[in-house]
């Protein structure tokens, strides 16, 4: 079964477990309005990717820990999104969960969505029981403080926010559980695959702010120039356009390079290049210009 | 050590550790301030007299399990106060979180406690780490939904509540959670232990709307009267301050009669009577006078 199946797969089963006879019924349906349809789901197959890159030995283990990541990830759009932070009207080209279902079943799906993260994972029934307190641990340590997306959110809330901590906290950290999680999960050193999930959380939010100037809504699914709004630290910001396209190409490479040799890699380069065209395309109608040489 | 400090130093460890260098510093101000200074921490040590009382065995499992609930408790205190629910500006006798922190922070230091709580719970290192998937499940069902206090705070949102549906989500679901997971980290049969615990949670949420109506703020801690002003469904409000009273009475005569024959039971049952007196007094400056026959 591919990647993204198996990933929607269980994010329905864990949907499903929340949704039971005698829960209330507003609360499963803005759980679900937050989860589906899914956005690009990119940490879920990053971790996916690693995992089969490094064998894929436990995959109930190594899907269930992505789609975790991804629950995690809904939580904190749902929160982000309301009306004391972003106040979104606009999530993955639908109203945000707010918007569709009031700000009270926003506060509690979010909340709802966190606890059912833990349960996928800890639920998930794996062959390498062992290796579950360490993913765990993981999962935990990509949304609560120190340096989780809950801790990068809050950085907005304070006068002085360092660039790099805050973006590493709000988006870098779950793409370093995502990979580094999807090799524990297949029994492989989760700090060998740190580096490719730190360049490509950092990446992935140069890609975010750099979209936030140059695209449009249609594009995004959200509302553009949120940063300029909400007076938010942005690599766009700080280093002007070409700056930060040239950056989100020096990271794209480190993160190829960082692969560590192993039966997938060349499999996985493949797609983290297809990913980085996916995020700031070279070509086609949306195409952002290089004056960088990485890409010439 | 006594069950108090034993909660204390667990929750003051897990604290530190979600403050550490790097945090953003308000978010560990916000989330202190929401577990310190503590309330009268019931749950935690209705967990704990329920583990002394079955052998308590792995004293920091049972311990770090009874901080998780306290946490979770915590968490859904500070969400429950936000502006868009009861939108309080007491809680325990302090401003509450949004009021002394923003709403912001409040939104996040509710979700960084429930990621802590879990947190808490898994990396304790236990004895008997066999325990560990059984209680972390129990801790996550007692949160989620369909049956957990976000469940229960959820069913404020629906058009119709059934009231004995509500509270058992909303309150009930952690002190059977505190019973049988207190009993279940001493190595013991959880089942036999839900009973005291869905007493002790239905007692208490009757004893809560009991002081919703007779109580003054400096005795509840927070603002009186709230339950008809949401217009939340409460036992005062559907059977009569006596009705409601009588009905205390007889929950909490259920839950003596419910404990299991052990070795702590007779102390048990005298921490029972004792927290009837301080939720509900029959004698001193606050006492609730009885029409029912259950203590003449």
């Amino acid at each position: 079964m591919a990647m993204l199946q198996r990933i929607e797969r269980v994010l329905e089963a864990s949907l499903v477990g929340a949704e039971a006879k005698g829960s209330p019924p507003k609360l499963g349906q803005a759980m679900r309005h937050a989860v589906f349809p899914g956005g690009a789901r990119i940490r879920p197959q990053l971790c996916m990717a690693v995992a089969l890159a490094c064998g894929d030995d436990d995959p109930s283990l190594s899907e269930s820990y992505g789609a975790a990541l991804e629950l995690m990830h809904c939580a904190s759009l749902v929160h982000d999104d309301l009306p004391c932070f972003d106040d979104a009207d606009l999530r993955r080209g639908q109203p945000s969960v707010h918007k569709a279902y009031g700000e009270r079943l926003a506060v509690l799906a979010g909340d709802a969505l966190i606890v059912l993260a833990f349960r996928t994972l800890v639920g998930c029934k794996p062959k390498h029981l062992e290796r579950l307190p360490e993913l765990t641990a993981m999962l935990d340590q990509s949304v609560g403080p120190p340096f989780g997306i809950v801790a990068g959110q809050a950085w907005e809330c304070e006068s002085h926010a360092v660039l790099a901590e805050y973006q590493r906290a709000k988006t870098g950290s779950l793409f370093t559980a995502a990979t580094a999680g999807g090799a524990a999960a297949a029994g492989m050193d989760p700090f060998a695959w740190k580096t490719l999930g730190d360049c490509l959380g950092e990446a992935y939010q140069v890609a975010d702010d750099i979209r936030d100037v140059v695209g449009d809504v249609s594009l995004l699914g959200k509302p553009a120039g949120q940063d300029q709004t909400h007076d938010r630290p942005s690599a766009a910001t700080l280093l002007g356009l070409d700056g930060a396209v040239a950056l989100f190409d020096r990271l794209m490479q480190q993160a190829i390079e960082s692969i560590p040799a192993c039966h997938g890699a060349a499999k996985l380069r493949g797609l983290v290049m297809q990913e980085s065209q996916r995020l700031v395309p070279t070509e086609g109608p949306h195409k952002v210009e290089r004056r960088s040489s990485l890409y010439s």
